[in-house]
C-alpha cells in the first residue's frame, strides 16, 4: 500500500503502524514539510532523522522494509501513475495535503500555494486511480473542521445530514445530505473542496473512498516511534504548525506562558496519535464495497474546552495561563456535540486524555527543551488585518530578536 | 470594470454591451479559447477577428475604447494584482475558467487542467481581491449544473435551500443551507468548488460576491455583436463546446443529422445570449452589501426537454433526427423545475424561444456552413470507459478522414 505524505507528523506513525501490520508499505512524500521548517526556520522539537536514516532504522528494528519514492503529487502526475502501475497497491492513504490553518493565512503566498497544492494533490491521486483501472481503496485525512463548529442543536453526524425539505404541495420528504460545510481558514476551505472532488469521483468512476475527518491530533509517539530515538515523531510547538495541547504542554515546559486565544471558549473535539494510526488500520479493514458511496468517519475521540485544557496543563506543571488576542477570526466561544460511533462500532478504544499520558508528553518536552526557539512560540498568522497576533505580554521583545 | 475571459462565447458580447452602457472596460484574457481550437483542430463556425481587430473595430463604430491584458489568472497572480492596483476597477466580471463539460472529461490531461485552471483562476481573482483592500464587487459566471438535475420535488432555489432538521431532543429546526451539489462532470465539479471559495472569502473578508447560476446558452449575437461583422461572437458546434440548442440548428444547416444523445429526455434549463449580457449588467446594478452573504441568481428563462428541442428544430428546417450513444454517464430522463425570480423582479425580459430567433440562428449557420469540419460535430468525449461516442449511423467514416 501506499502512503502519501508518509513523512509527515501523522503520515510517519501510520507507516510505521501499518508496515508492522505486515503491510508491505511505500512512503510518497516531496519532503515539503521538512522544507516549510526551513521556510519558518522552525523545526520540530524533536530531532527528526533524515528519511534514508528513518527507513534503514526501521528495517535494522523490524525486519521490514519501506520504500520511499519522493514525487510531488500536486506536479508530478506522471511519476505518480507510473508507481501506480508498477506497484498495483491495494490501499492509498493519502495525507499529502499542507495541513496548517495559520500557515494557509500567512499572506497571498500561502493562501495560494495550500490552494494549488492541495486540490491538484487530491484530484491527481483521484484522476490516476480512475486512469489506472484497478481497484484501489483511497483513505484521505480529512478534518472536523468541514463542519465548522456550530449546529441547529443536533450532534455533528459522521458526514450526512438527515434533512427535511418542502416540496411545491407542502409535504415534508425526508433526504440525506452531506453535512453543509463551514470551513474556518483556507486550509479547512481546500478540505471542503476535497469532499466534492470525492463525490464526483466515487459518483462517476465507483472509486472506493473512505475520508476521516480528524480532530487536533494531540501526543507524539506511538509504539512504534518509540522503539528508537530515530524513530520519533514529529513535535511542532511553533504558531503556525503547533496543535493547541501539545503547544500548551511544551510551554509549560519550557517556562513560557499556557497561551490561550481570547476566552479560550473554542471548543474542539482531540484524538491521540495512537488512536490515529489504529483508525488508518479500521478504516483500511472496513472499506467501502464498489458500489457504495464515500465512507465518512469522525475520527475524534472526545471534545474539550481549550481553556478547561490550558487549566488542566496548569495544574499538572504550575505553568501560568496567559490569555491573549486570537489571531484568528471565528466564534470565541461554541459548543460541539459530536458523533464517533462508527470507529467505536468497528474496535476503537480511545486513548482519552489522562495525567499519565500528558506527563509522557510533559516529559518529551522537557528533554528536548534546549532545542526549543522562544520566538516561534506565539502565533503570528493573522486571518485579517483586524486581528491581532497572540503573544502574551512580556514576550514581544523576543520578535526582534 | 474588468472582465475576466472577455475573448469567450459569453465574455466577448458582455464586454461590449458594457462598454455600450459607458463602462470603462478591460478585458483580461490569455486566449486559451483560441489556443483550444488549435489542440482540437475545431473553430467557431463564425469567423472571430484577432483581439486587436475586434478592439479597433469597436472603437471605431462606438468611440469607446476597451484595454485589453493578455494574463493567465491561473498562473500570473502579480500581474494580475499589479492591474487591480493600478486601475482600481469597480467591478470584476469573471469568466476566467474552462466551461466545456465534454473537454474537462476527454482524458486525465484534460481533468487536470480544468481541475487546476479554474480553481487556481478563481482562487487568486479572490485572493488578489482581498490582498488589494479594495471594495471591489466580484460577478462570476456559475452553472445550474451545480445543482444536479434532480429535485426531491420542490422548485430548485436561487442558490439556497430551506431545510428542516431534528435536534437531539426531536424538535425541528429550520434552516438555510448552500443548494447540496451535484455536478456531472469534473467541469460542473470545479463550479462546486468555486462556490465554497466565494463563501469562504465572503466570510473572512467580506468580500462582495454575485454568483451566476447559469443555463444552457443559445444563439449567437447580440445587439453589439451584430453591428459589424467583425465583431460576430463565437458560434461552437463541436462536439465538445457546441452547446446542444445551436448544434441542433447547426447540424440541422448544413445538412447533418440532428443527433441526440439517449432518448433526449434529458431536461435543461436555457438562456439566450442577450440576456445573458443583460442579466451580467442587472447583477453589477443589484450588488450586495458589504456585510451580506453571497447573493446567487439562477441565471435561466426556460426549461425543455432536449428531446422537444430536437423535434422543434426539425419541424422549423425539415432536418432528420438521430438518436445515438449518450456519451455522457447521467439520468437518462429527468424533470427540472426552477426559480428565477430574482433576476425578473430586479427588470429581466426574457428572450424566450421563438420560431423567429431559431431561424435567425440557422441563417447564421447556413450563412457560414461552408466554414463547417463535419468530422468535427460528433460528441466523442465519453464520461468512462463504459459509454460510446454519440456519433449517427453513416458517419463513422468521416472520423477517418
Amino acid at each position: 500500500m501506499f502512503v502519501l505524505g508518509g513523512d509527515g507528523f501523522c503520515g510517519w506513525p501510520t507507516s510505521l503502524h501499518l508496515s508492522n501490520l505486515g503491510h508491505e508499505v511505500t512512503i510518497i512524500d516531496n519532503l515539503s514539510r521538512r522544507n516549510i521548517d526551513n521556510e519558518l526556520e522552525a523545526e520540530s522539537l524533536t530531532p527528526i532523522q533524515p528519511m534514508g536514516t528513518r527507513l534503514n532504522v526501521w528495517e535494522e528494528i523490524s525486519g521490514s522494509k519501506i520504500d520511499f519514492l519522493n514525487i510531488d503529487l500536486a506536479d508530478e502526475y506522471d511519476q505518480f501513475l507510473d508507481a501506480i502501475n508498477e506497484q498495483q497497491p491495494d490501499v492509498i492513504v493519502h495525507f499529502a495535503e499542507q495541513r496548517s490553518a495559520p500557515y494557509s493565512m500567512k499572506s497571498p503566498k500561502h493562501k495560494r500555494y495550500t490552494v494549488n497544492n492541495n486540490m491538484n494533490a487530491t484530484h491527481n491521486v483521484l484522476c490516476a486511480i480512475a486512469d489506472s483501472g484497478l481497484d484501489i481503496h483511497l483513505v484521505h485525512l480529512g478534518t472536523m473542521g468541514v463542519y465548522g463548529y456550530g449546529t441547529a442543536g443536533m450532534k455533528i453526524p459522521e458526514g450526512y445530514l438527515d434533512i427535511e425539505v418542502k416540496t411545491e404541495t407542502g409535504e415534508r420528504v425526508e433526504q440525506q445530505i452531506l453535512y453543509p460545510t463551514n470551513p474556518g481558514s483556507i486550509y479547512h476551505m481546500t478540505k471542503t473542496q476535497d469532499q466534492l472532488l470525492f463525490h464526483y469521483y466515487n459518483k462517476n468512476d465507483s472509486l472506493r473512498i473512505t475520508d476521516l475527518h480528524q480532530g487536533i491530533v494531540w501526543g507524539t509517539n506511538t509504539k512504534e516511534t518509540k522503539m528508537d530515538e530515530r524513530l520519533i515523531n514529529r513535535f511542532d510547538y511553533d504558531g503556525d504548525y503547533g496543535t493547541v495541547l501539545n503547544r500548551f504542554l511544551m510551554q509549560a515546559a519550557v517556562g513560557y506562558p499556557i497561551t490561550v486565544h481570547g476566552t479560550g471558549g473554542q471548543t474542539r473535539a482531540f484524538i491521540h496519535i495512537q488512536d490515529t494510526v489504529r483508525c488508518i488500520q479500521l478504516a483500511i479493514e472496513n472499506a467501502p464495497g464498489r458500489d457504495e458511496r464515500v465512507m465518512i468517519f469522525n475520527q475524534m475521540t472526545e471534545t474539550h474546552r481549550v481553556n478547561d485544557l490550558a487549566k488542566l496543563v496548569s495544574e499538572l506543571t504550575g505553568g501560568e495561563i496567559a490569555y491573549v488576542s486570537n489571531p484568528r477570526k471565528e466564534a470565541a466561544e461554541n459548543d460541539l456535540h459530536v458523533k464517533n460511533d462508527l470507529f467505536l462500532s468497528k474496535g476503537l478504544n480511545p486513548t482519552t486524555l489522562s495525567t499519565g499520558l500528558l506527563q509522557e508528553v510533559t516529559e518529551i518536552a522537557e528533554k528536548y527543551a534546549h532545542r526549543a526557539d522562544h520566538t516561534k512560540i506565539p502565533a503570528k498568522s493573522t486571518w485579517t488585518k483586524e486581528q491581532q497576533p497572540g503573544i502574551p505580554e512580556g514576550e514581544e521583545e523576543d520578535l526582534v530578536n
